[in-house]
């Protein structure tokens, strides 16, 4: 059992969904992971947040055990987002970014941090990213990176010489396309992997995800949920249960792999079917193991 | 080992893709149907085609052992369609629908075609699915039916009371949502079903099929192919193997159900790596049984 070391967002999020609304609550993409990855292994976390943000959400983290000796409260305001969704939920409406103190976000990683053997860079400047990795003492067993359309079109080439250094690739569907400039989505995900990343998971929202690794497909559906409030975070959570799982095992080998990317979809089900954390600070470990089962279930065909 | 019988189009097809074109080309629902369940069981056809219909055609789908004899040669030209698709594959864009003799088209079965077993209603106007269906003598072990937004829009009644008469629904994701009047998949599928269908199967084109049967979900993804240059025919290809498989064995149970959405999704994923039926007729038997383990491996999680 092995710990996890994330290095993103945290964040105050205004989100409406068709199904309710939420000010001002805790969010961000390192925030979403820690929680997630939390049930499954030791989890530390790099971020940054203004002097306003409330006491109760740190609260909540250390709840969930995350070392957060790494979250430094900077003079200022925290990172706020204001989104909305409509009824097919698939794609968010941003209506507000207030970088705040995130806009001077320059991650430093302390001694003991520089060891951790599982990385994941959340979806930030690629060149912080690039930048944590080398202060790394030694190099991780794995590390894993987000990224999303703003930095694709804005930094390319600094992403370019991250995702050369990365084991992992975490990625929407339309953004892997964008990436690969490619429209076949097979295709696309076998040109981001000679970028460099051994692992390409591209996130499909309510269809799923596709892992390509070492050039073998694995597909797992999204679970059918009915109720699906605000699919904020799920892709953080995916990749928070995914590393989580590996942490935990320690391993980084095919079966390991396939079972982590489902751990992922059973994390990001919970997610959505609340707002903010809702869902995951209610979670069990019986719920968990029971909706595992029920993914295995659901693709399952003998004979 | 069963019979199957489908009534449904045959159609000339002009289609155009970012990957080449096809002029007056055999199409049509019934006809891919046709082409796809022979691989698996015996299958009688009813349908009609114009005396400008192609003697080539009809060689084709005689060649692979599809039983004519309900084929009506009437006066007049043959059902034509011209479509569009663009680089995402996803929709076609209908250029123009020259009905001609499908206009007229009223399904009579021959005597010894109303007793066949398994029975496949391809989308046309759900009074005529239901005429058909009347004319069975003894109620079918197995009906099935497709159908699309036009006859949603326009013919709801109709299709709301052939929709309690059968026992498996194929439609689009699109399709499924707008006849259930619910943005929620799961919930939509679940109100289709209580319209009648014991199951219901959602094509999600790209991402693949639902299967909600007696309340359980099952979910296969289509296979991840670098090359797609047509996707017409991919549903009724899809229905085509899925329904010549249940009546090939001869069952309907959960098990060979799933059996059957993966052997359907198999062909389908073959249909659509190349024009018209011209992937089809040049297929093998072990090519089918090569891939349908490919579709297992692809969702395979141990442990």
């Amino acid at each position: 059992m092995a710990d996890v070391l994330v290095v993103g967002s945290v964040a105050l999020d205004t989100v409406e969904t068709p199904f309710g609304k939420v000010e001002e609550a805790l969010g961000g993409s390192a925030t979403y992971f820690a929680c997630s990855a939390s049930f499954f292994t030791g989890v530390r976390l790099v971020g940054v947040v203004g002097e306003d943000f409330p006491p109760g959400h740190l609260a909540v983290l250390r709840g969930r055990g995350v070392d957060l000796t790494g979250l430094t409260v900077a003079p200022g305001r925290t990172f706020r987002w204001r989104g909305q969704y409509g009824y097919d939920l698939n794609e968010a409406r941003t209506l507000a970014t207030e970088l705040n103190v995130f806009a001077e976000f320059r991650p430093r990683l302390a001694p003991e941090l520089r060891r951790v053997p599982y990385l994941f860079l959340a979806n930030i400047d690629p060149e912080l990213q690039l930048d944590v990795l080398r202060q790394m003492e030694a190099r991780p067993r794995l590390v894993a990176l987000d990224t999303m359309n703003f930095w694709i079109q804005g930094k390319r080439a600094a992403l370019e010489a991250v995702l050369a250094e990365v084991d992992v690739v975490t990625i929407n569907d339309s953004e892997a396309r964008q990436l690969a400039r490619e429209p076949n989505l097979v295709k696309a995900a076998r040109a981001i992997a000679a970028m460099g990343p051994r692992t390409v998971v591209v996130k499909r929202g309510e269809y799923g995800a596709v892992m390509v690794s070492d050039g073998a497909f694995f597909i797992v559906p999204a679970y059918p949920l009915e109720t699906v409030h605000d699919p904020t975070g799920a892709g953080d959570t995916f990749a928070g249960g995914f590393m989580g799982v590996l942490a935990a095992e320690d391993r980084v080998d095919a079966r390991t792999m396939r079972r982590a990317v489902v751990y992922g979809s059973v994390m990001a089900s919970f997610t959505v079917e609340d707002f903010s954390l809702n869902r995951l600070l209610r979670l069990t470990r019986a719920e968990i193991a029971e909706r595992y089962a029920a993914f295995q279930d659901l693709t399952r065909v003998e004979g």
